[in-house]
């Protein structure tokens, strides 16, 4: 294994509703004396991708349930906001003060359905916040096809989102979608330095590559959503970041 | 922020309790035309930690008690196996097949307490096991110290470990020890590129850290257990990775 390099895509404009996140990306890429390289990976903000595909929603139309009233009084959260998270998530996990733990629509565990108002014009009224991707891992596919085919490089796409995790504190960047590279590299049955045969050794690949990406990107008012991930080698497959989701009737934490 | 690159350390060689860990990666950087930069972090994996500390177990020492007897029932671990984890554990978490999830004595919530029968020589009998080390943070700062005198240069050092995760298949890094970078960077009131206060913005910095480095350190016959981490901008505190630690009454997933 050779260096691994992340290079952050400088200077990309916000982005709006129905923008062509391959030609603003191209753009960027071009103004940086960027351009793809094989097997590079392609790291993307989920945020961009919420916003070019106009994943937006507004507090003001939402109608709560009395079970968003609850939750709303437990957690302290508004309750339309908690009626949006409610309207694009499967499940409730679990509920605390400032806390609301459900299942995305997406199948992902993680807070508040992944609704964002950071980095986003909240409108008039505060009134906006952003969604998720509807699929994510078509999203990644369709912008991995079109970059393929545009630079003639076969590069792989990982859409990364930064969320809490148990346990620990802190948020921690986790692949939400992705094409072109294995999201799971399942290493059982190779063997280990003294032959012995390797037990558990799934490694979430996909997640560690929007890890080390999430490094150059930040979170403020420099927010960078786009990085290359170079230098890796890793198994080319279509399978979608879904794989990582552990199945709730397999899951000890739901 | 400018590019990030991991450099791999190659070629370190087996590491022995007792073994000079600072002489071993000095020699295997200078074979490698590697030194150190200002800012660098060093991140190396858990196992050289504990194979220079000496932190190994027998299997065959342990006695297993009427609770150890019945989790090996329960999770089809063996019973001295089943010992050694309690025996370097706060608190078991989850039990199910296969599984055993503890709070460590460390207080990180891991399966098996970290212990480890990949990549280590088992001896006689199948006997051996690696524990975590005793404090890695400890470990971790021990190290910086020796590195910084010696190179001149200020860098960091991160103890990483591969761990399973809720939630999600597959194993992620993440930092079981540092010193000299900020584990947990909190940009909370900062604002983002709206000029709104970004609400819950602490940064696992560490964690992301371990899993950009894991990248370059796999798992099987090829493992580097050492990589540098270059380009990253940081605060440096003196703070260990401990923080990274969900206190349990803060925790819903205990």
């Amino acid at each position: 294994m050779g260096n691994l390099t992340v290079l952050p895509i400088p200077d990309l404009p916000m982005v709006q509703p129905g923008d062509d996140l391959v030609a603003i990306i191209n753009e960027a890429m071009a103004k940086a004396d960027l351009s793809f390289q094989e097997d590079d990976i392609l790291v993307l903000a989920q945020k961009i991708i919420s916003k070019s595909e106009g994943r937006f929603a507004r507090l003001s139309d939402m109608e709560p349930s009395a079970q968003a009233h609850a939750i709303a009084e437990e957690t302290g959260k508004e309750p339309d906001f908690v009626e949006m998270v409610l309207s694009q998530s499967n499940d409730v996990v679990r509920t605390g003060p400032n806390v609301l733990i459900v299942e995305a629509f997406t199948g992902i565990v993680m807070a508040n359905a992944g609704i964002d108002r950071s980095n986003i014009d909240r409108g008039e009224g505060d009134d906006n916040a952003l969604l998720l991707p509807l699929d994510s891992d078509v999203s990644a596919r369709a912008l991995r096809d079109q970059f393929v085919e545009q630079s003639g490089k076969t590069i792989a796409v990982v859409i990364a989102d930064s969320v809490g995790r148990a346990w620990r504190y802190g948020t921690s960047a986790m692949a939400i979608g992705c094409a072109g590279l294995e999201p799971l590299d399942d290493q059982r049955g190779d063997v280990d330095m003294f032959g012995h045969t390797l037990e558990v050794t799934e490694i979430a690949l996909a997640d560690q590559v929007a890890a080390a990406a999430n490094l150059v990107m930040g979170e403020a008012t420099e927010a960078i959503p786009a990085a290359i991930v170079r230098g890796l080698s890793y198994p080319r497959t279509d399978r979608p970041s879904s794989v990582l989701i552990r199945k709730k009737e397999e899951d000890l934490f739901r």
